[in-house]
């Protein structure tokens, strides 16, 4: 197999950081990274694995000679760039919202459909961090039992908003804890010690934006005939979220049954030992790659239901990791092409 | 109307403390004020309206004299008390788990069946704190569209766990802010940073207590015939417990009629102003009475559904205040003795 030049844009934000990372750790043929940020970050030097790789302006020029491009650089960006890099012949793996509702650009979690990669023009979304950890869980459920419909609530965490939420957590459990005023910039309003029912902005039925991606990438990705509400909630958690499922099926089944299918599912590690305190926790699955499940158990208040909680790293399930993904799928599958390129 | 003489059962806890300062700015006809606490604590002088009042110790015998006894000290001491107090013709309003599920004995929400006070014997039980603002916002909606289902995932507060979860929570956030490791002694788990998906210990079905309560409570005060489910989470928040509500009634409704219908019921106050950033948030209702509502919008996956938020003081009306309440509710409908009491 022949070594690919990757690029990562965004390289030295929040998800850039933990996509160096993941392709630091991953065994894919990465012949040359270029490592490309805003021009006030270029000549910042990157260690990798073992070189030294300098930062160079995100710029449609700097993708000449990249195979994949993998973008964490936010909606305005992509919109901007990624259609330059596909011109360079470049294949994009974009992680910003700007092309997820697209009806002919494939939006991804490879556990779930990575089939829809097969007619890619040269863009690849990735799906927003709670969808995918969601649909993970999700999928094999559908698959068995079809399901009918989810009522799912979030608890998560200020990373996804970038670090300086991360920092403003921080600086308002600091001055809790000194007895100084706890200052307000990122968020509408207090993070630390509350739970704010609100991430990203509100449209005009009453949901914000990130429940409608839940709700609108579930259909995209997985079927449009699942019906799904989503309540969202920010909470005072660094990293990691976590969710509580709700989900009827149209057949029946049993728990454990349940239990043992999730377990034997990709990307998915089940942790479901209630009476020793064993269920997954956002502290535990920060830094770690799988789809956490447990707290499974029987809703007894209709005929098929059943509730689950399930925990993920945001930063790396939710974003950098299931990028790196996309792009092994794409070296797998002889994808890495953009149509009409020589 | 004559003056009663009222005991605080557990007046030094973090609900006794409560207790005793809605009862000082009830308008109820307090004659005399007893303090009763465990023995260590007997002496101690407590501070309340011009008085200072000794704390006496918790034993049969204190009762005696007793109209109104609000206990808040456990299910141990309610199990041993309350029968005592009972039989000195003093009736008790107790927030422990003791008599929640007795037959004869009332779970009371003054809001939504204070009518089931009337053939009381002496003893009547406060609900949990989850259940209490849930069923004061389920209430005019069942009453007007007939509830079918309930799905809640709820966001706690650590107060509810007792003081030295607070205290817990606080040292856990110093020793964060101070670089040195976190000592976890009350809860199984970290519960800075982090969403523990447990609440009180398990039972065989999967469930916590916590969540079996938020079930069985409301078969119990509002109708056996709703389907409710429920999901209980602890939270790095100090005092004001959350809830995601999703509801599907029977009936259909339009969302601007619902939260009229909300505005216009007793206890609770609407913040849904989604675009000024204004819905109930846990920081905001901390140290008030009201349950807060707002998040108000249609669950388009269903005919007859809407999601809502929904905050409340749980040491206010999830627990002293709402005793406080039982007890105005007892002097008004002139229901301040004991059968067979002379």
């Amino acid at each position: 197999m022949r070594d690919f030049t990757f690029a990562i844009v965004g390289a030295l934000g929040n998800v850039g950081t933990e996509m160096r990372g993941t392709l630091e750790k991953s065994k894919l043929p990465i012949g040359n990274l270029v490592m490309m940020d805003v021009a006030e970050n270029v000549g910042q030097v990157v260690k990798w694995r073992d070189r030294e790789i300098s930062v160079v302006e995100a710029a449609a020029d700097a993708f000449a000679g990249v195979d994949i491009a993998l973008f964490s650089a936010g909606e305005g960006a992509a919109l901007e760039l990624v259609p330059e890099a596909v011109k360079h012949g470049c294949v994009c793996v974009d992680n910003s919202t700007a092309f997820r509702g697209s009806d002919v650009d494939p939006l991804v979690v490879p556990e779930v459909n990575a089939e829809a990669l097969t007619n890619h023009r040269g863009i690849i979304a990735n799906p927003n961090c709670s969808t995918i950890q969601m649909l993970v869980v999700l999928k094999p459920i559908h698959e068995k039992y079809t399901i009918k419909r989810v009522v799912v609530s979030t608890y998560q965490a200020v990373s996804g908003s970038g670090q300086a939420a991360v920092d403003e957590l921080h600086a308002q459990t600091r001055a809790f804890a000194e007895g100084r005023e706890l200052e307000v910039n990122v968020y509408p309003h207090q993070i630390a010690f509350n739970a704010l029912p609100h991430i990203d902005s509100f449209v005009a039925n009453g949901y914000t934006k990130e429940e409608m991606k839940m709700i609108d990438e579930t259909h995209k990705i997985l079927d449009p005939a699942i019906g799904i509400t989503t309540t969202t909630v920010r909470m005072p958690v660094v990293n990691g979220h976590s969710e509580s499922m709700n989900i009827e099926t149209e057949k029946p089944f049993e728990i454990d049954e349940v239990r043992e299918l999730l377990a034997g599912s990709r990307g998915i590690i089940i942790e479901d030992d209630p009476g020793n305190n064993v269920y997954p926790l956002a502290i535990n699955a920060a830094g770690q790659d799988p789809v956490y499940v447990g707290r499974l158990r029987r809703d007894e208040s209709i005929g098929n239901g059943m509730n689950m909680w399930c925990v993920a790293d945001n930063l790396l399930k939710g974003a950098a990791l299931n990028t790196v993904q996309i792009a092994a799928e794409l070296i797998e599958r002889d994808l890495v092409r953009v149509p009409g390129d020589v």
